[in-house]
């Protein structure tokens, strides 16, 4: 099994890697990113290079490369403040990835990281898979774009394409990044380890959300399902579960005490609030229930899975 | 007033020129197309090229030019037959344009030309302006496609875009082309011709019909409405009306004489059917009915009309 994951050294694509070569050691997986946290050199073949550049995929992608997994993408805020970018990676890239892919000796499986940021403008209250999406970011519009190409591509039998429409990712370990929705981890991951943090929203703004565990898990089971399961459409969105800010900091207090609620200090950002407003909260999946995909219990135990993870790592490091 | 018309050696396309002309005589107005049918060149500026290659469009645009309407298309059939050249033509072609305008002096209006061919898969008896789009072809998928670029760069205020979805153009004068519609003029045109005509689809078949004027009408409505008219996506599914194979023939007949009708013949085409299949036939717009959109009345004046045209351009010539 030859497997390629674009975004590999972010940090879902790095969680992605070890999940599948855990359950199948002898996968040979090649990680494709701008570049990479130490560390996972010694364990997959890792490629630094722009995702868009015909040359870089042809040295990441292998003739019978079987699988795709693509990822790497300019997050919102980025694609948003940087237009000729976020079209380059975002739209240029997953096009180049496809066209590569269609020269594979056999049509590999192309599992694409989608977002809920497809969505926006008059909204439904609660949204369903029916629901149209309107992007109003041009992140948001790139992965639609890259949703309709995947399901071209797979229509004319180049892929077997697979698109998930992921809801907010929390808690991200590691550092701020320019998506807007950055802050709805930071609100957790910043005083668990004992640092303040910033919220650029009301506490009322309700998230979308899904777990690090819970997306590495939905990716895999996209991978396995058959061609079959899929729509003509090839997209589905992920179940969540939506919390406001103020019941993610609630629970974040049950599961570590009052003190870290008290290192959330909210202060406006114009800028992000814009963006954050025009993402939906909430979500009728039926068809992701159907086809065997899984949202999160609760949110302490988002937390206390988060407080783990950061404890193996120390401990590792 | 400066106007690029893009596919303008085209029949739409030249004849949305006359009628820019027609009311406003002293507008410049530039035609790009692969090439150009005689009598145009004397009447308006022609740049013939390849609407993706940016060196063309810079010739065809002014840095003062206030509005372009983006009709230039490989057609289904063809997108279908050729893959790189339908993304070509259609996607990189109408990208390099948004690319090109959002340089301009100030942000022209930019009317694109797309098509109910969006639409596919699984589909409700009736489509209205809730319906996702879910192309069946390439061809479907990249005009898709130009539509949320055609509602990012609005929102960019990189351009002030305005999306058509167009229904079947009926009837089209000249020969028949790649479209897999083509039969639908094709069953009218030659047999008023004195010509025999071939039918590749059930006389069952419905079709989502506008006339020749009724769709210039909405170019030069869609073009003139006030950028607030236009919902956040730009675009709407233009009104039409439903008629079968059959009942055009008898319309055509009760125009034309039943000699006419004799000269349809029927011979299925698995191929064309299949595309066609995929389109819907019956739609609800009330959005373009809200915003001024009119449809034609019955089958029996387009006969006319397009009789009344032909007799018309015969004299000329």
């Amino acid at each position: 099994m030859r497997i390629l994951i674009t975004g590999g050294g972010g940090f879902i694509g790095s969680r992605l890697a070890a999940a599948l070569k855990a359950r199948d050691p002898e996968a040979r997986i090649t990680l494709l990113d701008m570049a990479f946290p130490p560390g996972l050199e010694s364990q997959f073949t890792c490629i630094a290079g722009d995702v868009a550049a015909p040359k870089v995929i042809a040295k990441a992608l292998g003739s019978d490369t079987d699988s795709i997994f693509h990822l790497a993408a300019v997050v919102s805020g980025g694609a948003e403040a940087d237009f000729e970018l976020g079209y380059h990676v975002n739209l240029d890239g997953t096009r180049a990835l496809l066209e590569a892919a269609r020269k594979l000796a056999a049509p590999p499986r192309f599992v694409y990281a989608s977002s809920v940021a497809a969505f926006g403008g008059e909204l439904p209250d609660v949204l369903d898979d029916t629901t149209t999406p309107a992007p109003q970011t041009s992140y948001g519009t790139q992965k639609v774009i890259g949703e309709y190409l995947v399901a071209d591509f797979t229509r004319k039998g180049f892929v077997d394409g697979r698109s998930m429409r992921l809801p907010t990712i929390v808690v991200r370990p590691g550092k701020p990044n320019l998506a807007a929705s950055s802050f709805a981890s930071g609100i957790i991951r910043e005083p668990l380890a004992g640092v303040e943090a910033i919220c650029p929203v009301p506490d009322t703004t309700g998230v979308w959300i899904l777990s690090p565990r819970r997306v590495v898990e939905a990716f895999i089971h996209a991978h396995d399902l058959p061609s079959s399961a899929w729509p003509t459409t090839r997209v589905v969105n992920l179940p969540g579960i939506t919390f406001s800010v103020r019941q993610m900091i609630d629970a974040m207090g049950r599961v570590a005490g009052a003190e870290s609620m008290k290192r959330v200090k909210f202060r406006p950002d114009a800028r992000i609030q814009a963006i954050v407003e025009t993402w939906p909260v909430r979500f009728r999946t039926e068809r992701a229930s159907a086809m065997g995909f899984k949202a999160d219990a609760d949110f302490e135990s988002i937390v206390r899975d988060h407080v783990a993870n950061e404890k193996a790592a120390a401990t590792k490091a």
